[in-house]
């Protein structure tokens, strides 16, 4: 497994291809370097005693132990395990980890690939597997672009009047294939290693050249990454591990790729872009019934710290709200452990997560993310809004009055109260708090996403007949 | 085991003892049969191909087959087969089982009176094995009353002003001891062969009299049932199962009821009192993640039939709504199966829901249970609440005008639309539906009380550990 | 103006065509009394000093004073005194005074005539004028019959197979039209005077036989009503108001009614259809911003009675549902002054509630009515279900129980408790609790029916027009 | 009236005592330029042919022409036409027009001052008189200084350990008092020409000390104003409006300051303190009942004009998402015209808005506030949140493709979308948007404070009763 430096030694050397703000950057450039440290813990956890036995897992391909991230599921104990992983990792940079994405898309790809050459008679199966001992062996880490810009969003992707708003094949070669499109909003492509493109939806037969799926590394010619980075705000006197963690999302550009055929895990077999899609999303799905708890954990101790510094934790509309946090918190977990435990094990030797339980699971976290930033903000008060700046608690003119006037419970320093409100300015009134907000909502498919999965896959019928058994009703 | 036959055999011959609306009344008096039918199932279906393997368990006590609803559980297995088991079987009866309640309630003597002998050195553990083993050979069903009548809200027991507002021990004497009191709202206790009373809140040293549990026969002597049944509406031409089953909830009262010491489980060991009144409840909601659920189903499959019929099914808001349906029924499921699988194991060989996660469960089935009516109320419009009678549908001079009227769907017959709508009048606008919601609301404890239990046990600390690395506190 | 004795004398003398559960019934069979004496009270009450002024009014027509309920707004003090007498009246007879119907449609009638002249040349006005005077000097009472039973939803009325699932013209005779159809839920229809029918919805030119207004005495030959009365649960002991107002909703068929030109508002006039319906609906839903804040009121004064009760009156929990009840009742009512303030004057010297205000507030009320019946339910408790039966408190061996075990506070007597929890389960655990909360959603037009009025006329466009100018975009 | 340049003119000659992150400022510093831009509007908008009649009144005291801001309310129409204007005003600069603050303070001094003359026979009202005069003369603009520091929320003001936790008075002097304490998040004061300052609760006789309340030039010796800016995102190269607009809040320190009598307004008469608190949080109110919805309306034109790029705007969920927006912001303004038609005429000649009205109005909008951005997140997807910077969208290397695939409907420009996303990245994922959502909770008070004057207000004894006849209760 490889160390956090040699992960970044890699990045240094990278060609480059990433635009942040109208300039060509380094991938260590300073903008990059808050997500660059949340990728970092992943690889630095693995000799952290507490995380060690979670975050390593034995692969059944090489025998050899890898970083989990790299790991196919073969098990619910592994998808619980994940699980487990993810919520404490999380804990430590503030929300997301980042490298599950990676991780999600590979083990959707096991099982996938082993469908098409089911179906097909193809040998996608076989290549995966190759790429993915390659990936075991190097320890690497990948972004994985799912979601097109999608143009029209009335029209499915070959009706659109430029055909290139769905990433689609344009030339196939005897050595490889070429691609060309954009993918959105696609999470540490610009300090992943390689990048995973899969198909975003169900398509069908006029969109066959758009069911296409592939792995690159993220540096390769074709491959344009502009890059929004959503950055904490920067500490002069008060440091704090909040501070150092961000997110890079890339609007990745396909300009022409060429993709070899050894790193091409679908082309064109349009009646399974749903499953792959849909598999991904599965495994992502689960993956947020491990973050999403982690967030809401950050936001229950955040509100649990608050009131108590306030002198309110025993107020009953105090304990009401935490419950409900809570309750978020471990409903959606249980959720992630109900989809493992009620998981299948598939030929391919995957362990698939159970589709109902992720969805309900993540669905949850979706439509109660704004809520709970809003019982952060009632238990807050006005102060993670107005707090004076940095340079008001240094000047000794101001400190003198922000010090005295900041105290509130007695046995609690005004450094920590006033450390307390910058943590809650950062998590509620910043840029990076916004972005995070979204990605609650929309990160992983937004709730009317898992709607529609929910609705499409659930036993309905079911449901009906023990109504007409209730009622007396025979035949329709 | 019984059949349901032996079963309503011997509530025939039980002592008088069941008051309903001024009169004394035989326990198979017809006010009492839907209730009566709801616990029948119960031992029918152990010869139910579908779910012989669910409602059986081998007691390992007596290493014999008996009814899983006087099986104690001992593995996160038996919990699992145990919530699958009510969930299926509330299917059948409307939305609940009722017997769980005794089997609850064994199942929390069985590791409180273990907890009570290593703390007190008596022996009551022994002789509720004695008395459990008594229970399993005759197949026995029990009422289990809990909740006191509570006088004044805001006083301890030992402070209301007539000491008999909660349940307490007036005498003891070399054979047992007599206890005076009531408890409310005591679901099945007309109809069981058993009561185990049990404490109702954590008490303090000056309510060590209040701190008492024991068994008795539900005919004993000293023992009043006064006795609320809920029923359906009756069906006289348009029979359904809906119109089959009911509840009836007992105010009980011991008036200087003697209990001989074999059948009493803790008497005056007032520190103890909480484990066993959340022992109790923490079993109940876990049970209660099967019958919610299971409720939810029935308001599913109505929504999802009634949309059907409208000719609505299809409509964006209509999947949206089913999809809130399926997401808490399947939520509050994944809480009882991670409260399982996150279970400990205690020494007495009982297996112990996770109580977070049965908390966090049956609060999320509490708070939704009103707007899962509201759901089928808005997709059914007005006609559960202007249903014409069952006469007109019968008279051939209003018959030819419903029928006619009625139709939606072309490939539906306006009987099944009929029927259809009944049932959803008795689920929506009977006094029984109001009784079902109240007692989603406040069966097994009301969300309230599953915040306190929540807010009360969960660790808070753990959680502002993470707020405070975040924020880089150090100290308090 | 009449007395209540007058008018159920008239009722008394009419031809019999209601139909109860297969009979043909008199009008003021035991059934119907409930219903009749909601009716009652708006006659009675013009002699109350404390409704006198607001429910009479003063004829610009005939220049005499008038029952108001027969009253043309001419203004915006109309409009806010109409909503004031219902909200106090609404108070009297348990939450719905059922006569608004009959005034929202004369009300309605009376600009869409006008209108229907401007563009038609026709003389429905004049006649509408004509038969204003003839309702207004005999104090009548009317049922509005707007719902049709719809067959199919997805289809438009000529679209549905059985062309009379819609009510629909059938012929044009010289002296009058011969109508067919049925209407739904046409609550006090067994019990008025007349009844007017309106269309349900905007028509297109297939349609136009389906675009007919028009009024008739109830039991005019070609009228049946099939009719579902909702009654309070009888109380035999303990007699108490909430025990005598119910409500009657009719399946009402016209069955080739024969319908005299000088009743007839509309017939063909397709395109003012949806005037005429929308506009009915615009006056109901501003009477519904007068009696939903009265049901709130109930469910506020019950709320807060049982809290005082039970000695929690003062907990944070309970005043802040109090205050989300009252925020329902005062942003309803509020909503209904706004709709009157902002109203216009019509050329039919009519005053016209404003459509948005109207509309937001009976959404919200819709929206919020299960939510607090499940507030009372909260701070009730589980007793509104498992209250024993009257002949309990009655039969001296169980009342001496009851009434020592039901105390809570000191200085409440039993006899009160108990009256208190039985108007609580006849306002959660009845059937008619049922209806009124299903009325609650519907009654007036569902959530989902004010939401495509408000996005159907709101301008939509002003506020684009803020966000581009906030966005600096310019053109479309 | 003044005119913006010579408002900015005075701002420039004023004593520096404005802090911001260290340092100390000129007024006019470039921090502070996105507030003063809308305090500017409140001058320029006299001139402006749509906004003249509202934004003027004539002084009941001088008769001349004066802006509204420094009016007093005399009827029931001034409070409409303040509600109005300041809805209008809020489009123009992003949700917030400040100026409130300093008019709503010297409406409750009206009634207020006069109250303390008529109970303690003092000479308050007559210097307010005069004072409102200079204030009307000069067209002042002030800051309110009403919330506390607080200190530790379970203590009193005298309780505190330290008794400068809440501003009071030190000394008592012939010529006037001296003050010391800190008031917190104090909008506008560091570009307002005076501070007038309120006490913030209800005081008992131990707190004489703490009711007071004075006003002040906000540059006296005495004053610091700690800021904090909430400014936007600057735009370098995409011009907008939306990032033109910005808060200044300060913790404003009086350290001894000294107040000359004839500022004075009140100085210890602690029974009336809780009249001066609620006297201005109910003005404040009635105010966010205009600014309040003009934020909805922002985020209904936003959800609106992106749904209609998105291609979106006719989906079911989308309009229902709609109707909800359009429905919090028509409820809240109905509020406030309710609460203008229910307010009283105070002695004084001040017109006082109704309390329960403002109060219910103000609470709406608070509780919804997290979920309208929520719905704007919703129908926006995730390009708010990754949207590439503005560098981008100029350098050709990457222009090309952004504005290739940013394409949606045909007939929008890449440009109009670009800048539609921009405007939704600066409403939801910027540090201002943060700085919004909170000043949407707690501005003018949380929904809690609204409770408790609700609760505290509201005449539940009339509600009991009607439950008391419903029930057929007599006596308690």
């Amino acid at each position: 497994m490889r160390t956090s430096e040699e992960y970044v030694e890699k990045l240094r050397k990278m060609r480059k291809n990433v635009f942040i703000d109208g300039e060509l950057v380094e991938r260590d450039s300073p903008e990059l370097l808050p997500s660059i440290r949340v990728l970092s813990k992943t690889f630095d956890l693995v000799d952290d005693s507490e995380f060690k036995d979670l975050i390593t897992a034995t692969s059944r391909l090489t025998g050899e132990v890898t970083n989990r991230f790299t790991h196919i599921n073969r098990s619910a104990d592994d998808l619980l395990k994940k699980q487990r992983m993810i919520r404490k990792a999380c804990h430590l940079t503030g929300g997301c980890i980042q490298r599950c994405m990676g991780c999600d898309a590979i083990n959707a790809l096991s099982f996938v690939t082993y469908e098409l050459d089911k179906a097909y008679g193809s040998k996608y199966h076989e290549r995966f597997v190759k790429y993915l001992e390659y990936f075991q062996k190097n320890d690497l880490t990948a972004a994985a672009a799912q979601t097109d810009v999608k143009g029209d969003r009335s029209l499915r992707p070959h009706e659109q009047k430029d055909p290139d708003l769905y990433v689609h094949v344009v030339e196939k070669r005897e050595d490889g294939i070429v691609v060309r499109g954009a993918k959105n909003h696609i999470t540490m492509a610009a300090i992943a290693d390689e990048i995973i493109c899969l198909p975003t939806r169900a398509m069908k037969e006029e969109d066959a050249d758009y069911a296409v799926a592939f792995a690159v590394p993220a540096d390769s010619d074709g491959v344009k990454l502009i890059t929004h980075v959503a950055n904490p705000r920067p500490r002069k006197a008060f440091k704090a591990p909040i501070a150092n963690f961000g997110f890079a999302d890339s609007f990745v550009v396909f300009d022409d790729l060429f993709v070899p055929w050894e790193r091409v895990f679908m082309c064109g077999e349009w009646p399974l872009a749903a499953l792959l899609a849909h598999g991904f999303a599965l495994y992502h799905r689960h993956s947020y019934t491990g973050c999403k708890p982690a967030v809401t954990d950050m936001v229950t101790g955040a509100s649990a710290l608050v009131a108590e510094y306030q002198g309110i934790a025993d107020k009953p509309h105090v304990r009401s709200k935490l419950a409900h946090l809570v309750s978020v918190a471990e409903l959606v977990y249980s959720a992630g452990i109900a989809s493992a435990v009620e998981g299948q094990q598939h030929e391919s030797d995957t362990f698939i997560p159970n589709t109902v339980y992720a969805n309900v699971g993540r669905r949850h976290a979706g439509l109660n993310i704004y809520h709970e930033y809003e019982i952060l903000t009632d238990l807050a008060g006005g102060l993670p809004a107005t707090l004076p700046f940095e340079g008001d608690f240094v000047n000794p003119k101001t400190k003198q009055y922000l010090e005295k006037y900041i105290m509130r419970k007695e046995d609690v320093s005004p450094e920590n109260i006033h450390l307390c409100f910058r943590l809650l300015s950062d998590m509620l009134c910043s840029s990076l708090s916004g972005v995070s907000a979204n990605a609650g909502v929309h990160g992983g498919g937004s709730p009317i996403m898992e709607e529609i999965i929910i609705t499409g896959t659930y036993d309905f019928e079911e449901k009906k007949k023990i109504a007409k058994y209730l009622a007396g009703i025979e035949g329709n």
